[in-house]
């Protein structure tokens, strides 16, 4: 079923509860953040739902609304926050150790953040070997283990008062696996959960008990998750809205946004290494081989279907692309991403660019969160489901919309893909920047 | 009148003159560059028009052809080239001064360069004062030394069997001034040709003996030049298309790409300071204030209406946009522009990314002089006259379509709206990247 | 009469008061520093004096003393601090409006700041015409000032109980002046006072003031000051120890430990161009194209005495030498230094290197402050007097100990040079590296 | 016995023969820079014996010769070159394919360079696993390695007409090794040769070899080579000069450079994170892990003993020191060292330092092959033999004078030393800078 224009949307009415399994360094910056911005302590800078507009009709019109009041999203005001945690911390404490937001914003929002205490999480060492917490379920099998967590989610729901839930996936990475034979449909992942099969992953524990209930998904790692058949069927089936997968927060970022730009002037690229050092708990979870494998297999897979190497074999056709990721305490949350790149010009003339990008981590994921939760939360009101292939925007991996397609990279067509969907949604024309009106 | 679609475009036989107003650093790469690739020693990286392709229908067709299948342009045999410099010298001499091509290359293409002899410029010191050339016309008045330049091209024409003519100005920046009364109308600048009137600059001078001869014009240089009303109305009477100005390479090219990348994900900015080092004609030029003045002018303009600060003023209303260039001759051609910007995020938390792009000037604009005369031969044989808004993908101070409406500076709108004229020019459906028939 | 080894040296009893003209960033950093330290709330770091050790005798001695167990330096508990501003700001609300120091740090020391309040400044805005202060003396002549001056000096002293003083300049920098006819004596001098001599800059009124009564100065910017006939005079006269000028700090710091390296190796030099951003008082004050001038000379000259060019044609004879200096709010006081160095070695094959410096300001001045004040009373105690060319080591401009002597800027030789005079003073041997006694 | 003053040197008569184990990117450089020079084509950039000059006496005596003129060096007219490497290839094809040289510059100097073919190596697959040549020995054990090698260099000599000869490996990394049972003695060593212990590398062969014939060596690579007591034991015996390890070129060159300089300001350390990348021959081979653990072991001692943290707990105590080697092709020969460092000043505060080190491996090393082969020799002939800890200059990891010292890696201090021991030699005093006689 394509997608229809003009579609009717429920109103957002109600509460909206966002879950995040993974209260860390980004679930408190989200968390915190969201607070902060409601008390009118600081402003959601980042966040596409609530700083952006979107322009209608040519330019002329000079008809450009913020998104906010041009489609029926949730407010911050009707938000509640939960989730799961290895670390029995609070959103106050946890916030403090993760270091990102100063304490002077931090106490002013003390008592909020204090409420929010984690659920026990569904954890296991081996696919997180660097990351020890003792705040975590124990059950008779991974079933169980699914179970508890659905009556997580009732009990929060309850207790909140939420008409509404979404959830976002804010934990570590998990090591690398290729998908298995358990995960090939509903049936056979949940016989793999009843014999506790170790092919599945805490994370996928999570997305089937969300699935289950009826409630959209976003995945912020890397990690197989959402990308089965398996989950997909079980989407499919509840008609709940998914997308993933691995935010798109800084070194992958800058390459999304450089590549179009060497690809638009149809300027070679000869090598591209890009070196990363960051000091926080994911830093530290990555410096375990296997953890780093999955995370390199996304950040690898940008360049490729951006530059089209089958298409320009003489421009793209063999690039050394290197990424490297080190722990490097100093640097704390302040990931520090450092990029060369070698590329060639008119008649094969040799250039460098070097690029050297001291972000910060949680500063940047915060308002991804804050926007899947909402644009997921109005995919479902509005009747769609499956792959949310117009949230490829905010992701390092994007998932097609089907199988059989590429994803998209290039954070303009993204961006550019987003904003005609939702100006389809609401009956309104795509932009092509033709702009033929203007000649005369 | 607005564009038309799948509009009657006469075949471009026969041989296409390419006039180049400066023949230095850039117009020399150029013509070698275009003469190595003929000669199958090299290909032309950078071009557009020569390298990209253009894709046709939705993803699931896989029909994207080469642009110089899709749209009939000239072929890189069936030009021929010419010009004007301030200095004597053949073309080989001058590419082997400049120091940009490799004496290997040069060599192989030795007989064919020292037959491109530049034609006396026309030249005032007072619009470019550290340029000292004495291979300069000499006339009783602005209206002679016009008339000159159209003996020269009617010449030019004959000599080379030529079927079609286009310009690209290619000669130093001349110093900033703004319009005066004789820029007004045709027969004003007309007057003042004959009265030798001081704001009458030189490019001007080739602009009106270009236009008056049907001739299509762009300019590479940001000084005024196409864009008075003078100019528009020589271009509207004769039915020429004309664009501008200051081509596109370097630094700019980089806040183009990146300056849309941060507005697309909303991230603030606080401050963009950008820094040049150059050692060729060019930066001796810049190194005279007022010349610099037209550049810095033409510089400054490019984030502003990128960010659009009047829609953002809370993450766009404020920054500190500093913008100097230096001369500094260990760099000779090979231009370096490091930038540094500071960026915020989520509730205003700080952070910052320096780029060095070390570059290559002349490589980097060659492959525009030859896409621009393309473009531009293409857009006379299809009808279409005046400012070619279409083709802003090439310039640092696109000349909007009409007075009123604001240049578009993000080089990916740029290429949409390029790619999307060329459909619409061909009957083709724009792109919009809705994908809308991919949902299930 | 040179210098004598093993002197007698004054015992550091009772108090030292430390005299500030100018008590902004610098200023106040360096005395919220001391106050902290000696709270045990932080540590001097970038202290010679606090941290740093000197060998004595062979490796195989293992004996390394504190500098400040080894010489008889005044100690952090026996400090008191003063000086003049244009602002009326205490040294709490100044430190706070500077924005170096945290609010916290600040918070704790608030009460001993807040007793610190500047005295009324002598000041001229023909000298800094980008400061606007109104806390400022007014006199009948500059004679007249300078006697206010020390009528400050003499009331600080006795309400401070105050055994010795020294005075560090903390203030701006002042235009660029060549020395006159009214610096070549003191008589010629103090006539220029009485007639209020237009040549004589307020900082040279407060050198006057001190010297004359016997106070140790340091110079801690770049204009005309202690460099002059007239104050060496009375510097001799009342052999009071002097130094200066202008505090090595970020990129010069930088430059003056590179270069020694490069030249250690023999390689060339082809260019070094720096570009600073800064956005402080200093950088506002250093927009002033005549402030500018004056910190371009002194920024200028490092490179030519450490690189010999009249020794060394072929290395570093022709280097293109380009210092800017840029005002960017964005920075604050985090001033950032960028350099590209355009080196050459074997057969002449070219080489780049890039540094980004992102230091601050005054964390590293305000250590040499203490230092310098520390180092002048130690030598005043020891009997030296004028030029202390053994603290070169502090200064971008060292003064040379006689006026026919290079200054030297090589770092290491300066540290080497500053701990053999600690040596010699205290009766030990030099050491020279030799270690011809572990050979076999 | 300690090192004596004014001691008796022989003088450089004859012809000095230059060995090299190892003959391609770093040696042929080396080899045909000093045709180039001996003909005039260029300088010897990069080389204190050829370049550097020596201050006598205090400054205001002027008078600094050239090196080369002080001490009584071989001169370049009078080298003869020669090797061993694992590819037959002769020194122009070498030349050619390690891409350092311009084609142009190798082209005057064929003839020669062609002349200069390699002798078969001695090579074991175990200890440079990238690595694969086929000009290799073959022998009975290691011991008739060794003799081949023996008599190849009495071949070389007289065919060369030699009357000295020194050898500077310049082959490649080979895996690391602790020191085992048969580098205790020579005995051990010999009967080891004899069993062709698999603990004795090719490198250790020609040590042997050399030393067992009095010929001085130096150790351009960081393995384990002269560094056994069985090398030292043969060097004290013959009376011969050693001197090693690994050529101090790139990023360690940079760090013996600024961190002096931290340390100098007392400012502290928190951490240094440096990545490489290189895609030359050396690359390929630190691409292995084992290789590149000797590497890694060499380039990360280097801060340790200039900060001394034991000294420096508070500045130094802690620092996060990371090094990173990556393979990357499209640099080439052309090296590139990034280095950021973390440190921090006046109580604590923090700053960074990014250094881009855009550098040529070769062109580096080459002029040290040649100062460290006529440093050798001189030594020779004035009598030293051991380890010359004078040369530490040049060294990643320099050898100790005697085991219990710790090295020094301070570039400044070993400068001071290599040059105070020349002044040593000839009879003069040692510079202390001390400029006590210039104080009135």
């Amino acid at each position: 079923m394509p997608l229809e224009s003009n579609v009717d949307i429920r109103p957002a009415t109600g509460k909206l509860g966002i879950l995040l399994p993974g209260m860390g360094a980004v679930g408190t910056t989200f968390i915190a953040g969201c607070l902060a911005i409601r008390k009118g302590l600081s402003s959601p800078i980042g966040s596409l739902t609530q700083m952006g507009t979107i322009r209608l009709g040519p330019r002329t019109d000079d008809n450009a609304p913020l998104i906010n009041d041009y489609v029926p999203l949730a407010q911050l005001d009707d938000l509640a926050f939960g989730g799961w945690d290895v670390f029995e911390d609070d959103a106050y404490v946890a916030a403090s150790r993760a270091g990102v937001l100063d304490g002077h914003m931090l106490e002013q929002l003390g008592d909020e953040l204090r409420a929010i205490k984690p659920m026990p999480a569904v954890f296991e060492q081996a696919y997180v070997k660097r990351l020890h917490g003792d705040h975590v379920k124990s059950g008779a099998s991974k079933w169980d283990l699914a179970q508890q967590l659905v009556d997580d989610i009732h009990r929060f729901s309850e207790e909140n008062g939420c008409d509404r839930l979404v959830a976002v996936w804010c934990g570590s990475t998990e090591v690398y696996r290729e998908p298995s034979a358990v995960h090939q449909s509903v049936e056979a992942f949940e016989q793999g959960l009843r014999d506790s099969a170790p092919e599945i992953a805490p994370s996928q524990i999570y997305a089937y008990a969300l699935l289950s209930q009826g409630i959209p998904v976003a995945n912020g790692a890397p990690n197989l998750n959402l990308d089965t058949p398996a989950m997909l069927e079980l989407a499919r089936a509840g008609r709940v809205p998914v997308t993933g997968k691995d935010f798109k927060t800084g070194q992958t970022l800058m390459k999304t946004i450089l590549a179009p730009g060497f690809k638009a002037r149809m300027l070679g690229v000869e090598g591209w290494y890009s070196t990363n050092i960051l000091g926080n708990r994911d830093g530290e979870v990555l410096d375990d081989p296997e953890s780093f494998k999955a995370k390199e297999v996304s950040k690898l897979g940008v360049l490729d279907t951006i530059f089209q190497p089958e298409t320009y074999p003489d421009l793209y056709g063999d690039i050394h692309h290197v990424v490297r990721i080190n722990y490097y305490p100093p640097r704390g949350d302040n990931k520090e991403g450092w990029d060369n790149i070698d590329i060639f010009g008119w008649l094969g003339y040799k250039m460098q660019i070097k690029v050297d990008f001291l972000c910060r981590d949680s500063i940047l994921a915060a308002p991804l969160v804050l926007d899947l939760a909402l644009f997921l939360d109005l995919a479902q009101r509005a009747g769609l489901h499956g792959v949310q292939e117009w949230l490829s925007f905010y992701w390092k991996s994007p998932q097609p919309a089907q199988p059989g397609l590429y994803p998209e990279h290039d954070i303009f067509i993204q961006l550019m893909k987003l904003k005609n969907t939702l100006r389809h949604l609401m009956g309104d024309d795509p932009i092509t920047h033709l702009g033929a009106e203007y000649y005369d």
